[in-house]
């Protein structure tokens, strides 16, 4: 543990790279843990498969 | 909040409008909220990636 | 299958009994299954736990 | 109930199958469940999707 | 990985002590995996917070 | 989008504050979203309730 699961639109390995060590640093400043102890995990949502307030995000755009 | 995860077998764009109006509408009467604030997220799993009593619900074809 | 997850803050149980009915008759109607197929979990979670634009909903109130 | 949810990287269909049916004996077993009661799903996530360390599992092979 | 969520009813120590013992040894069996790189997360879910056929599992009881 | 959802032994409130403001500034600074859009979740879970190498936290204190 820490196990961290993101569900979030779809984006670039560029931009997952760069989150993933600011929040893995984020953990091991905080709570003093090793950073192998963290796992983070992106549950990519496409827009078809994401609804706020009743629509679809694909409907949205 | 409330956030709504659905696994599920993968099902079309128009039956899954049709859901989220619904579940959203749930929400808003039962809860009283805006719609705005009702999130739901479809976690799509392919029978392969599936398995009841045991069984992978593709081996059940 | 489906499987409902619901992130919630905490409710009663007349809220939470008339949400589950409501949301079951979306998918019965919707996806014509039967009730017994659905299964809706509530995780509920108190505003200690759960935060948005980077603050606790505790430290809101 | 139980659902279980499997996050790991892909695996072949075969893995699975033998998996579900063992994971499944565990449940009947101690907990003398019928085994139609368990569901199991896979998340299966690619290694641009996991991290450990701070690393994204993709950029360690 | 793997990371198992269980989403189930509470059940006693001495049942999941047996449990994620057989779950940790299926996959070291099937996956040749080391036992330490699987976690198995319990989320606990009391009658009142779980549904099935439209109706909680308390008043069902 | 995006929902962080946190699998962990429970910890103070004071460590969760510092803790989702420090993921929430990662979000904004990496993905360019207003900090209103990140919503994080604790899933706090016991050590009789999370096992590692098929033994269960509690058993290893």
């Amino acid at each position: 543990m820490p196990i961290v699961t993101i569900q979030q639109s779809p984006r670039s390995i560029e931009l997952k790279r760069e989150l993933v060590e600011k929040i893995t640093n984020a953990f091991t400043e905080v709570y003093q843990l090793p950073p192998e102890a963290i796992q983070i995990f992106f549950a990519e949502t496409s827009h078809e498969n994401w609804a706020k307030g009743g629509v679809l995000a694909s409907d949205r755009e």
